[in-house]
């Protein structure tokens, strides 16, 4: 089982207790050793069991992350990249110990190219922070995964989020990023231009690989005009299926939704209780428009269209930014409201993706499997890419809870392969789902083992993620 | 010099002489070596040298690719992938000997999932094949490199044109690919969701590999729906600069224009002669709007006001798909138009790619370049990718003239990684342009041979590729 996997990390103490000296002398105080510190960053939000690194360093540039790196290398101790700790597979946990790097110092933004529509920022800006710089520039980074995560970290699980529909995830939108490798080098994946042939892809390799091939010091990104204006609204349908159906129609007349997410019934029950709404409590879909007046008015008048088709009742729209924030609002926290079903429970977010044809399938099955299992779980998904999240609400200290969210899971991965999905749309694989990417990639794994023993033959970057056993070639 | 360079190869005689005994007992008339087809299968549209193979089987399924892979692979015999043949960088030359793969009688579409909008095609497939093939469904595949070549040649060099500025390049275009990789065995890199987390993105690792890390054996890719109305125009204007600042406004303002491109006087006016037109000769864009009657009418208004603004003239428009066709047809024929210069000599086509705000300042140092150095070369860019090409026509005969062209091409690149561009937007490094890849990214060349040293550790596949030398750890 899973939690069993991983836990069986092996220490190298030796190499461990000499980084924790060098660093001390390096770094000074920006290198930490206290339990609480070491324990928030290990913080996970799953079930699986945090796992504490040995030491922090608080780095402030790429040279700061050189030295780390050295030091560990020479060592051949871990180094776990860190931005914010919001990753939900376990990403940030220290299996064999080791050396965490807090970026959250390392937040500068280092060049915006406003003609270009592009910036490069370090690793440990926020999402939100960056937004917010950027505010009088007229542009804005699209990619909203929910948390406000850092970009170093979206970057490394190839994050997505509400309006991905729309504006890709982290691997359309990321150009080129520097790394220090476990050599202690940095290198640089691309340069600015939109496109390139220029050699292997490199960029798209380090999106995604949750730090196990090198730590980011710098991403550079493509950004988006802030719309003139945005608007959206909600629109609840009887079945499941006909809420699918808008949504496979919305994507097939390339009407660009800006945001198109399904909220089971259980889902708007809970944002109910905890945001103070009253929508009927039926599938419901939340949907955004981004664009200028008369663009923005003829997607929602198509989108009206397809509703009527598909059942819909009618569509509640707003213009209104306050009545329009409320109501994300209320989807942004459909964790905490999930959570909030049952006070003193724990609730994990897990995510599979699937091709939009089976999203209706896949999400009607699950609800079947969450019923005859007894288990609470409201389903939120981003529809328009075929991804759904399942928060689990369970009792985290009851190990028969425990197996009981597991084999849900198990069931909700297998469930995803088998209609050609995968395992995490935009959740990674970290530790939580490393018994899945087999099943779902079969021997692409094993390149995907040559690659990391390529570039890090002495499995020192972010090791017991992604696969589960150390790449032995 | 780059000609020196590619004529390096050696070869592994014995190996070779084995392997063509072998594949001529397991293909037998799928099996050629006269020496006409063999050319054939070396035909590069460069200066470069034709490099023969040594050999061409023609395969039909997975099993021969995986049959000629593991004869080649227990010789050490180079396999080079064979589309059609298109690529213009001497991707398809065998510098070292060895066995042409041609996919000409591998190209059936597997399977199409219309509500998904996507297909899976075997990779010899032309791309107007597969158009031909969808019509009916409703549906297309965007990408249109000019040529009409393989999808898997276009994915292999990370191909795009004309229309990438709104759907992208293959890169953003396919979901999967299976590939035999050099062990005979055949991976899968993805399913078929629309985004995935699970490890890293072998997908994109492939695409751009120009087949040196495996052999493509299958593309799954996204597909769009026809747009109910295509429409378009041409405009010139004064200046590139202006033409240029037309551009990066649209850009900017997210008008989802699907074709805007950029060709200069001296093209112009080769067009006029080539394909009997009559535009007046300046700097003019081409440009198309791809939606319904509505948001058509409402980019094209848009755009409109941006040309008066930028000083353009006259905004000529056509929804009329004649005239539009003759328009377009002149545009992808520039090839010829320019060769058509100066009858009896060759051209060659090189491109690069920079970000938009420098592209004004890179076509008009280009253009003065040419002029300085008494050139022929007309230009015509992907101007809202801020890539662009230069057609030069020369004597192919003359070595003075070669060196010429290379003295021209070096400087073309170095002035593109001047302004934080790539040496290639679109064509790949193939032989012609290995020169530039270190000046470009450093030291991410040598994680780039790690990889590919790891996947493939006797450089069987494609060899002499990317790479300026073997890649030795």
């Amino acid at each position: 089982m899973a939690l069993a996997d991983i836990r069986g990390g092996t220490r190298n103490d030796t190499g461990i207790a000499a980084a924790l000296s060098q660093l001390a002398a390096r770094f000074g105080q920006r290198f930490q050793m206290g339990e609480a510190i070491r324990a928030q960053h290990a913080h996970t939000t799953t079930y699986i069991p945090a796992q504490l690194p040995d030491g922090v360093v608080f780095v402030e540039n790429t040279e700061d992350v050189k030295a780390v790196v050295t030091i560990c290398a020479a060592l051949k101790v871990p180094v776990i990249p860190f931005g914010t700790g919001s990753s939900l597979e376990g990403q940030v946990n220290a299996p064999e110990g080791g050396i965490s790097i807090d970026f959250s110092n390392m937040k500068r933004v280092l060049s915006v190219n406003a003609e270009d529509l592009d910036c490069t920022v370090e690793p440990g800006i926020t999402r939100e922070e960056l937004n917010t710089y950027l505010r009088d520039t007229g542009l804005f980074f699209p990619i909203d995964p929910g948390a406000n995560a850092s970009i170093g970290g979206m970057a490394s699980t190839r994050a997505s989020g509400t309006n991905a529909v729309r504006y890709g995830t982290m691997k359309d939108n990321v150009l080129a990023v520097t790394a220090v490798t476990a050599t202690g080098e940095e290198i640089r994946t691309a340069r600015r231009a939109r496109k390139s042939s220029a050699g292997y892809d490199l960029t798209r390799l380090f999106v995604g690989a949750e730090g196990t091939l090198g730590v980011l010091t710098s991403v550079t990104l493509r950004l988006q005009g802030i719309p003139a204006v945005i608007a959206g609204g909600i629109c609840g349908f009887p079945t499941l299926k006909d809420a699918c159906n808008a949504v496979i129609m919305t994507i097939q007349l390339g009407i660009p939704v800006a945001r198109i997410e399904l909220l089971n019934t259980l889902q708007i029950k809970a944002c109910n209780a905890y945001s103070g709404l009253s929508l009927p409590e039926q599938p419901t879909l939340f949907v955004e428009f981004h664009g200028n007046e008369e663009s923005v008015g003829l997607q929602s008048e198509e989108f009206g269209a397809i509703v009527a088709e598909c059942g819909g009742g009618a569509f509640q729209w707003s213009a209104d930014a306050d009545e329009r924030a409320k109501l994300w609002k209320a989807r942004h926290n459909v964790y905490w409201a999930s959570k909030a079903l049952r006070p003193g429970y724990e609730a994990i977010a897990t995510d599979v993706c699937v091709p939009i044809s089976r999203l209706a399938d896949c999400v009607a099955e699950t609800e079947r499997d969450i019923e005859d299992h007894g288990l609470l779980a409201p389903i939120v998904g981003h529809a328009g890419d075929g991804n759904f999240h399942v928060c689990v609400v369970f009792d985290d200290k009851d190990p028969v809870h425990i197996e009981r969210v597991e084999a849900f899971v198990d069931r909700l991965a297998a469930r995803a392969l088998s209609m050609d999905g995968t395992c995490t749309g935009e959740h990674g694989i970290g530790q939580g789902k490393q018994r899945f990417l087999p099943q779902e990639l079969g021997g692409a794994v094993h390149l995907m083992q040559q690659i990391k023993h390529a570039l890090d033959p002495d499995n020192i970057m972010n090791p017991g993620k992604i696969f589960s056993s150390p790449p032995a070639i």
